[in-house]
């Protein structure tokens, strides 16, 4: 009887409901995140659109494991058991929902698409939405940790249709990074949550990054030390409060030789690319009306490393401060600079989180803060020990309203504050740019401050738009009361076209 | 044969054609600009949806005026002249489509239609196209100086359909204020640009007033001074480099006492409000991909200020450095917080027009530079005898890469280093916040660097994610060579997979 059938047929009915999971997309993550949930004892269905790659992966980095092939939509949702899972890592943006839009015909009311790729969460909102209407469940997760994290165990955040979760948590745990002894991977929340979490992971990234970077430029430019000696230091920093995947693969980089024996990093071109989810963050900040500053300045010192050749035009035109030679005591001054880098990291993770609170009240999503910092501690290019603290602090206690709230971090801060300052104040007399360091600390030393000059920018506003004020508490008399708006008449000038509601 | 027509047609008859240019929206801001037009000699036909404004505009602040009223579309179109020239100063969104809508059945081919209210430039783009496929003409025109603006003549910024300008041009001179004998008025460019330029008007207003405030608390927090002193250093800072109408405002406002002898200022609740048009354009900033840092702080700034409640308790268990009395020649200090001012004015103005280049190069708009700058000497809240300067510097090469480049700035920006340096680390060691003076010189000091750390930041990115570099010119070998993306196996433990055309 099966000599009348194709051959394409029998395999359909021999591999019929048998998979786990299917994926669609097999670049290099793709393929990786298979053969990692295929080391985890998962049946994965692998499918491309150019089916040539799934005979290649087949016949190469998955021969010998017990990854399926499919090579049509069809036959992939025919080998999925139900309530079928299916990994989307394509391309962000229409091809999304292009695939989204051929799934469908072949999905069954409860089946679970999942979008992997670096999705906008905007977008995953939509698609949970539309999904949901449809009777199907949507997830869209973040997954961080680059190629070798998918491989040997990424960092998953997935969010959306929460009926999901059950169904996929044993894949996604297993799959995930574990630290500490827990799964790199929680529920984060509804709709676009997974992604937005990722969005200010990947914000958070170019942040780390950018601290690292100018700490490097401050011993190299600043101090004259060679990259063996810088890195000697983020070694040493490496056991210590700062220990993290990217200190220590800084250390890495900056110990690694051409052949002639110079630093290959000495030859790499100071122009950094980006692609655009530190600009993201930065932008939801701004909408979010949040002061997300040390994101923001990270994303703008890409930008300026990127017009190198008007740099270099600049280099030859201004001149900066004459260098005076370092008089105080070198490994005094590291110190200090340790202590400046973990504060303004400390601000940076503020930051991060203040963000995610305020969208979360937005958007009324319930984020679980001490399952996002638990999930970044491994997998991920921002795993550190650091993220544990995090951690920590929001089991403490869930509603935490700031990290600086936090005795640990409270505590660290302070212990910091010193040679943080002694670092900046340097590094401005040096003429070496700080702009994360400093707008670390400009937030610090604003937000600690009961008072700061914006009555100056409010009475400005009404003075030139009539745009009105609130009283000062503890300031209020028979004029100026609590809960008005209040307009001043600065110049006698005033018409009666004003907004205000009293004129002095 | 009158006696057989209503009177409503009669007035329709006698006016018809008569008016010089039409105007929707009678709040504030519309009333002053027709009696601004009116006092300029020409006809204003004024309008409003809620035509019981009209009437009472007629009766009292347009009264023995030129003013005609029009009680409909049609009747305010009809009493136009050809081609007609027709102003909406209404909300921003969707009332500006509908009232065009409303207009176009009205509308003769070459009738121009101008918003001067406070849109975003892409909808002004948008605009432009729809008008003109129908045969109209479409200008957005950035208004700026608010209510008294309007009144006394204001910063006009028209952009649009080319062929508008020189039916426009007469009326727009004449209404703008006019600065060191010149309108401050010309045609700004294509499509958005003119909404596009007064939005980077509002931003660097922000910028301004942000840079105005940190001076202010220095002075108060820092130095101790009263704000009857303060006003009086702004009022010398009025007479130099620094004369404005911010600074000179600034000085007035400090000044105005309440009934018990407290500044006014004093008794203003710091929480600054906005508008959102400083965050278009940070946002702008960073979709261009140009370090628009110091709009990006005022902004965050603004939002820091906001959430006062938070603040206040942070005050309470955040404790800043131990206050030093200050040591040194108090007015050696505040001579070098006016150059830190105003370096810092320099820089914000600097990433201003590159952001402007920027998004020139991308939309490929015609901007007139110097007209910019020029516009912007009167009529609006950053009038000043700084904008003569860059107005001087875009005259003298209307290609000038950078402020900085130009020799009145370079030599500017020279003089201000030392102390602008000195005032940054006072404030970093006080805990006095400085946002945007510290990012003015992070970015200057970013920007005068041959070599950033961004060489570090790409060697991460391609240890972690394979994203490649290129070689830095000089450092070219066999391995490293010019205009190839370059991939190092940094741990030997890269597959065949990555996206590298050479594997060291």
């Amino acid at each position: 009887m099966f000599s009348t059938l194709p051959v394409y047929a029998v395999a359909l009915i021999m591999f019929r409901d048998s998979g786990d999971i299917g994926l669609i997309g097999l670049a290099v993550m793709g393929q990786n995140l298979i053969l990692n949930m295929n080391d985890k004892g998962f049946t994965v269905v692998a499918y491309n659109r150019t089916t040539s790659k799934v005979d290649n992966f087949l016949a190469n980095e998955a021969k010998g494991t017990k990854v399926q092939g499919a090579w049509s939509i069809q036959e992939l949702c025919a080998k999925l058991k139900t309530p079928r899972k299916i990994i989307l890592l394509v391309k962000a943006g229409q091809a999304v929902d292009d695939f989204i839009a051929q799934l469908e015909p072949y999905l069954e009311p409860g089946d679970i698409v999942i979008d992997g790729g670096n999705s906008h969460y905007p977008d995953s909102i939509r698609r949970t939405k539309e999904l949901e209407s449809k009777g199907f469940l949507f997830v869209g997760s973040g997954v961080s940790g680059g190629e070798e994290g998918a491989r040997n165990g990424p960092s998953l955040m997935p969010g959306g249709s929460t009926a999901a979760w059950p169904a996929i948590k044993e894949i996604f745990q297993k799959t995930a990074a574990q630290a500490y002894g827990e799964p790199c991977c929680d529920w984060v929340g509804e709709t676009g949550s997974g992604h937005y979490v990722k969005m200010v992971h990947n914000g958070i990234e170019y942040g780390d990054m950018q601290l690292i970077a100018e700490a490097y430029d401050i011993l190299k430019r600043g101090l004259g030390l060679h990259e063996d000696e810088i890195a000697d230091i983020f070694l040493k920093w490496n056991k210590g409060v700062l220990d993290s995947f990217l200190i220590d693969i800084t250390a890495n980089i900056l110990k690694f030789k051409d052949d002639d024996g110079e630093p290959v990093v000495t030859k790499i071109l100071d122009k950094a690319g980006q692609k655009g989810t530190g600009k993201w963050t930065a932008i939801a900040a701004l909408d979010a009306g949040t002061p997300v500053t040390l994101i923001g300045e990270a994303v703008f010192a890409r930008c300026l490393s990127a017009i190198k050749e008007e740099r270099v035009r600049a280099s030859k035109v201004i001149a900066g401060p004459q260098k005076e030679p370092f008089r105080g005591d070198k490994q005094l001054f590291i110190d200090d600079l340790e202590q400046a880098l973990y504060a303004s990291k400390i601000i940076s993770y503020t930051q991060g989180f203040m963000l995610m609170r305020e969208t979360a009240k937005e958007l009324g999503w319930n984020l679980n803060y001490a399952g996002i910092a638990s999930m970044w501690r491994g997998g991920c290019i921002i795993k550190s020990v650091f993220l544990s603290d995090i951690t920590a602090a929001y089991r403490k206690d869930p509603k935490l309203e700031s990290l600086l709230f936090d005795d640990f971090f409270n505590k660290a801060v302070h212990t910091a504050q010193p040679g943080w300052r002694r670092v900046i104040a340097q590094a401005v007399l040096w003429g070496i740019p700080t702009p994360a360091f400093s707008t670390a600390l400009a937030f610090f030393d604003g937000y600690r401050s009961e008072i700061v000059p914006a009555n100056l920018l409010q009475g400005q506003r009404d003075y030139f738009g009539a745009h009105t004020f609130r009283v000062l508490p503890g300031k209020e008399n028979d004029k100026f009361k609590t809960g008005q708006d209040i307009h001043v008449n600065w110049t006698g000038r005033g018409g009666n076209v004003s907004a205000s509601t009293y004129i002095a």
